[in-house]
């Protein structure tokens, strides 16, 4: 695999594929800039800053003292405490041993997580499954690490299952093809908004053990949940790594500070690839997540919920509107922020180049509307990305409005177009 | 490559060694809680905190507003304005377009740019030259990456020049090995504080893009020198990446930020593996790190490095009174906070397991001082390591005082536990 000219960008980084989301930001930017007003529903970030007692104690840290030294690389001992603490009062019937500071580990956002899960968990040639729809950076960074992908097609109500799993690995075997190394999964789901019930989880859980296949829990978006029971891989699985950030519930995205839960196998290799490839989380940061849990902050966070909870409805009930995009076409958006949708059919034409991401380009273009095409989320051996988009609402409850009204103004248009492309 | 059993760490991950001296600092840390009192000289950390305009800037910002949102993958413009005006400020003889703040990727730490540095340049397999004596993060994350290392030794005066990598080409051509894809060196070293004259840099610079070798040039320790005259490969190299911190000269280590200076080939791809891997570096140390190279914060941090310069010399001073370790054994300290010792066959005696790794361990349960032995530093296929040790002076002028003197009561003691084993 080494490359092989000595000028240039390596192999595997030129297969890396941008954010398509980022596009998107880019080009809303832009016509910012020109003086037009933007419905910002592409990006998974909270307009809200962190709560007030976060950043009042980031402040009282800093004005005690500026030194901002280097911690241990697994964090400060009582952020850890805190996050261990959050586990057995939030979950029920997790085993205590699996949640012990000693298996918590800070760090920088999931993204440094996964960064440290994979290196840990997985070699070269490795092959690792992934949802589609998924979080593009599995795929993104995975490929860059040098592992193969399977990629597992969702349901039709948009999950990942046992079930879906199993058949990937009967479909291997058939095949000749190698054993599963891992599985990595989001539920609540990024893009999708899909969870898996406890049963769906624990069976999951339960398959992977069997299996030996490692099983990495993203569990960012647990909190921002509307009514279905959340339940954690650490309730099921003794191998499994729960891993989850302050970015999404605790609306600190910039702030780049995340954990993982680990099992006991990985606790000396993670402590090492930590101090070797981070040293330690944002150390101001830790200081100001202590105060996450705090009655106050925990008040300020489930009004955020509930003002996502409104959008959510909002969007589900206007796209009931759209008549020609059928009830089982939008995915459950059970938690997170977003709402994906299938336009089906019969609503674009491949042929003519209508697909979703010429329709998020023509809205954003004419309307000021900024969705996320599905091209980010989807197996790229097949054309479903272009079917599909995502909706965040992670925004404010009058940008989703504004949004959504705009979107339903150009629908016919775009209707129009389709229909004509074909005829 | 891919591991055998579906549990337990990968391949990869348990071929990363841990920090020595991170275990050093372990045990300095459970001596203290025993209430000892210990010199810490072993991290190299400033026990300074950021400058006062620094911190104030993250205050008032975290004041003005908790929202701490995502910024632009490559970081925030006015940041990289300011690194770009930096060079210009700083260094003669930089084209102007290779400093440009569309070249500058503002990092998590230098040890982002690392992780960003090695995925875009180099391919599992690539063969990358680093000077041993060398920072242990390059082995460790090379290795953990796929890649093969080839261990140049450093000269008598503990350099790595254009001489020393010319012969390990010669030496791999002969051998018919692998061509080299990269070399990864810092100037000043840590751990040996050597530097690179003007010259000799631009000779390696030239050597490099002769022999399409990817020069990764780490300046993190820039800024702190005693009169040498510092070069950035920038003067010097088209194709070099630079890549610096503010964790050192600047005081901010756990802030978390660095940054890269790239050669065009290179920014798309790192722009894209930022978002994957990273999203952006830490957005309020981004606000705060504007405030660097104000009048105020320069001449704050200058008498940082006027306390680090009367710590070396008052070193230098001692260990010349160590008469067994002769003058060519002491590293020149020209820039860093660090002096690298060879203890000289004299002084240990391997057959009885006293090498400077138990050396290191007696001083610090004896005298409570902590230095580092240098098997971080040396390739491990020969026993350098346990031959040298490195003295960080980052911390307060007491601290450095009172660990020589101990260390001088401790070194009779030393002398004669070498003798009698070697009778």
């Amino acid at each position: 695999m080494a490359s092989e000219t000595s000028v240039g960008p390596s192999n595997r980084s030129i297969s890396v594929e941008s954010f398509k989301v980022m596009d998107v930001l880019r080009r809303a930017n832009q016509l910012e800039a020109q003086g037009r007003t933007i419905y910002h529903c592409e990006v998974g970030q909270p307009e809200t800053g962190a709560p007030p007692r976060v950043a009042e104690a980031a402040i009282a840290a800093l004005s005690e003292s500026s030194k901002m030294g280097y911690t241990d690389a697994f964090g400060l001992l009582s952020l850890r405490e805190k996050i261990s603490n959050h586990y057995s009062a939030k979950y029920e019937g997790i085993p205590e041993d699996r949640i012990g500071p000693d298996r918590i580990v800070v760090t920088t956002g999931s993204s440094g997580g996964f960064l440290l899960a994979f290196t840990a968990c997985f070699d070269v040639g490795d092959v690792i499954a992934i949802a589609s729809s998924g979080y593009p950076c599995y795929r993104n960074i995975l490929q860059a690490f040098g592992c193969e992908l399977a990629n597992v097609p969702i349901s039709e109500d948009f999950k990942l299952t046992a079930r879906e799993l199993r058949k990937e690995i009967q479909l291997r075997e058939k095949g000749g093809k190698k054993k599963l190394k891992g599985l990595i999964l989001s539920s609540p789901s990024n893009p999708t908004g899909a969870m898996l019930s406890v049963d769906e989880l624990k069976e999951l859980c339960e398959l992977c053990e069997q299996e030996n296949i490692r099983f990495l829990s993203d569990e960012i978006y647990h909190g921002i949940t509307y009514g279905k029971q959340e339940a954690t891989a650490l309730s099921f699985s003794s191998t499994a790594i729960v891993i989850n950030s302050f970015s999404k519930y605790y609306s600190m995205p910039g702030w780049r500070l995340g954990w993982m839960v680990l099992p006991p196998d990985l606790i000396d290799v993670v402590n090492v690839l930590q101090q070797n490839m981070f040293i330690n989380a944002p150390t101001i940061s830790q200081v100001a997540a202590m105060q996450c849990w705090e009655a106050e902050t925990i008040e300020e966070l489930e009004k955020h919920v509930a003002k996502y909870r409104a959008s959510r409805e909002y969007i589900l009930k206007e796209m009931e509107h759209l008549q020609e995009i059928p009830a089982k076409n939008v995915a459950p958006a059970d938690g997170g922020f977003y709402v994906y949708v299938d336009l089906d059919e019969r609503n674009v034409c491949m042929s003519s180049g209508l697909g979703s991401t010429e329709m998020c380009r023509q809205l954003l273009e004419d309307e000021g509307v900024a969705f996320t095409p599905g091209t980010d989320f989807e197996d790229p051996s097949n054309n479903l990305g272009d079917r599909r988009f995502r909706i965040s609402y992670a925004g404010g409850t009058d940008t989703v409005r504004m949004a959504m009204e705009r979107f339903h103004q150009f629908w016919p248009r775009w209707r129009k177009l389709v229909e004509d492309a074909k005829k």
